[in-house]
């Protein structure tokens, strides 16, 4: 079994919306397919990924550095123990040769492409839906489950008001979702707390709503925003501060009761064991959000899970950024606590696919192989043309 | 003033060496020029800056996300308060518009060549060296002097031998260098000090030699290796662990009297005040090698600096990582303790030009406007090709 050819694109997220730190009006993403030579009802068997959402497409270090050194490789080398199935572990570090150490970020996108997409290759040649091959893999229970799922939405628009967000998280309960989360930090703490205040009358209560900073607070800020929150008893309150600021994190930990979420900023095994190190999170109170898209994809999202579990979090305090179908099989795959969705955003990658069911606050994956890109309708025409050769990202073997 | 193009080209990395983690056979560089509407001597004010050495050039970040940004700005927005240069910190923030925090990698290389193209540009419009340039705009003093130098080297080669070491070293003594740093790590212990043996046989003593273990070990090796070369004196010991893994850095400070040197790998403001914060450095003995060219350029390395100076280190204690013309202006403009030079290897960047002089371990930058790039004639010919519009790393306005 051997790739034959890799193909990557980046495709332009559809629509403008903003954070309190960025317009993703010009975000793209990679998508990736590995071609193999082993066959399917008479196609290729191919595995698909992308490197979740947020960090731009990565086309110049997948071309330049990480498919030349994929396909450079003898295919020996980057089979599994099986013979008929190919290591994750194996094709990173193919494809991580000669890069050094430290500088997590945009290569741990363009790797994570290509690792995610042997998960899908690996799931579809054993015919079986990502998750369960996860779980396999990784000696976690293979009971195809229910996912709790939140819908995380509430960005800033240009004409922006409260009755706008608490439509959107209305159409976000029509569609099945029972916990939500919303932007701060991109107006004033008094607004904010009326679009707070407007999110609640949806979710019912703070347990079910989270808030998300995305970084952009200095201490007092944090600390402010904080002891603004506590009474709410709000589902999480997410990256206060730069990613990179554990002592700010400390700083609010000790300050503020209710749980404190960050992790999606940090790509690495490294970066996340400083996070448990430095950064003063409660073992049984937060949540950890490294998204393994952006990571240099499960292998090393593996790595991440035992320094937390080393440090006495336990898996279920895990909520991977990035709502989509890969996160989706991950989450129920690695007995995670739960996954977001964007039901509204990050077309044509955020939310699932009609194969995966909404309901009451759980989601539950598709039984077909792989991560079931193939289903998600937007998708679709993104897909056809990597595949079908009509696109220019090609990359010959 | 305005720009009216921006070019860009990556330039492969000339011979092939290795240090104990990775081989520099594939290895680019990307070289920028910023071109104005400005003229002297009848030509376009151009400035020309290239992402350091040693992590790959970044064309696909600079073509896809970061020169499409510059040349979007309102040229008057990037203006500096003199209204006839540009401001480096806009140009950043311009560069760096819709990036997410965290994830300081591939992008930081690809910012930093841009940013330092900037302080070429000012440089030339004010027809001075680049390090007088900056001397003035940090804030330090100006008289122009020699700069403390070593040479780094002592790679492990196909066919190495100590006696292959021994004839490098002297080559550089005869060069005018005399204090020197050597590979460690890519061998084991007993002979690694047979290389550090012979290497002490032309520094003459421990004080004029430093080893470079480029973050391999873990850290029984790491404490072994600094019980083995404690008694010698060295002068410093470099990047013993992963550059993230502070606890480690942290236990080697204990543990080992001598100097460690570490933070080349390490490339913003917030990673190098973690490094400060919990690394366990002793603020007046040893020495951070952060380097403007893979860290976002000199605005950002400012930023390190007062972190640093915060916490009690003198700019002394700064030897910047990369031995070329642009670091040498910095380490000379912002009066920092002295820089490395490659002087055998990583052409067409390492290593200075005809115009500064190496006499007993001292180097003296040259007084050509800027960092004098277009007097480096291993480079000349890049940057005629990429000045000339041969080189099909061009991206117009």
């Amino acid at each position: 079994m051997r790739i034959v050819e890799v193909r990557e694109v980046s495709v332009p997220l559809e629509g403008t919306v903003a954070n309190a730190v960025v317009s993703f009006a010009e975000h793209t993403v990679s998508l990736v397919a590995l071609i193999t030579d082993r066959k399917q009802r008479g196609k290729p068997v191919t595995g698909i990924a992308f490197n979740s959402i947020g960090r731009f497409g990565q086309s110049g270090i997948l071309r330049e550095r990480m498919i030349p050194r994929l396909l450079a490789a003898d295919p020996d080398s980057l089979l599994a123990a099986d013979a008929i199935s190919l290591d994750p572990a194996r094709v990173l570090a193919t494809v991580m040769r000669n890069e050094k150490p430290g500088g997590h970020g945009d290569r741990a996108g363009a790797a994570a492409a290509i690792e995610l997409a042997v998960w899908d290759l690996n799931a579809k040649l054993a015919d079986e839906p990502a998750h369960a091959h996860i779980a396999r893999a990784f000696g976690q229970p293979q009971t195809p489950r229910p996912v709790p799922v939140y819908a995380a939405g509430g960005y800033y628009y240009p004409d922006d008001s409260v009755e706008r967000l608490r439509d959107e998280l209305d159409g976000y309960r029509a569609l099945g979702f029972e916990a939500f989360k919303i932007k701060i930090g991109g107006a004033l703490l008094d607004e904010d707390l009326r679009r707070i205040d407007a999110a609640l009358t949806v979710a019912g209560d703070g347990a079910r709503l989270a808030v998300d900073a995305n970084g952009r607070f200095d201490l007092e800020q944090a600390l402010a925003y904080g002891q603004a929150l506590a009474p709410l008893g709000l589902r999480w309150y997410e990256e206060p501060g730069d990613p990179l600021d554990f002592e700010l994190n400390r700083a609010l930990c000790v300050d503020y009761d209710g749980a404190v979420a960050t992790g999606e900023n940090l790509f690495s095994a490294a970066d996340a064991r400083n996070l448990v190190r430095y950064a003063g999170l409660r073992a049984h109170r937060d949540v950890l959000q490294m998204d393994p898209g952006l990571s240099y994809g499960l292998t090393e999202y593996g790595r991440m899970l035992a320094h937390l579990e080393a440090a006495g979090f336990h898996r279920s305090r895990c909520f991977p950024h990035g709502g989509h179908l890969i996160n989706l099989h991950v989450v129920a795959g690695l007995s995670l606590g739960g996954c977001e969705a964007y039901p509204g955003v990050f077309q044509p990658f955020g939310g699932y696919s009609p194969r995966c069911t909404v309901e009451a606050g759980m989601v539950t994956p598709g039984d077909e192989p792989g991560f079931g890109l193939e289903w998600k309708e937007e998708l679709r025409p993104h897909l056809d043309g990597l595949l079908q050769g009509a696109t220019r990202g090609r990359v010959r073997s």
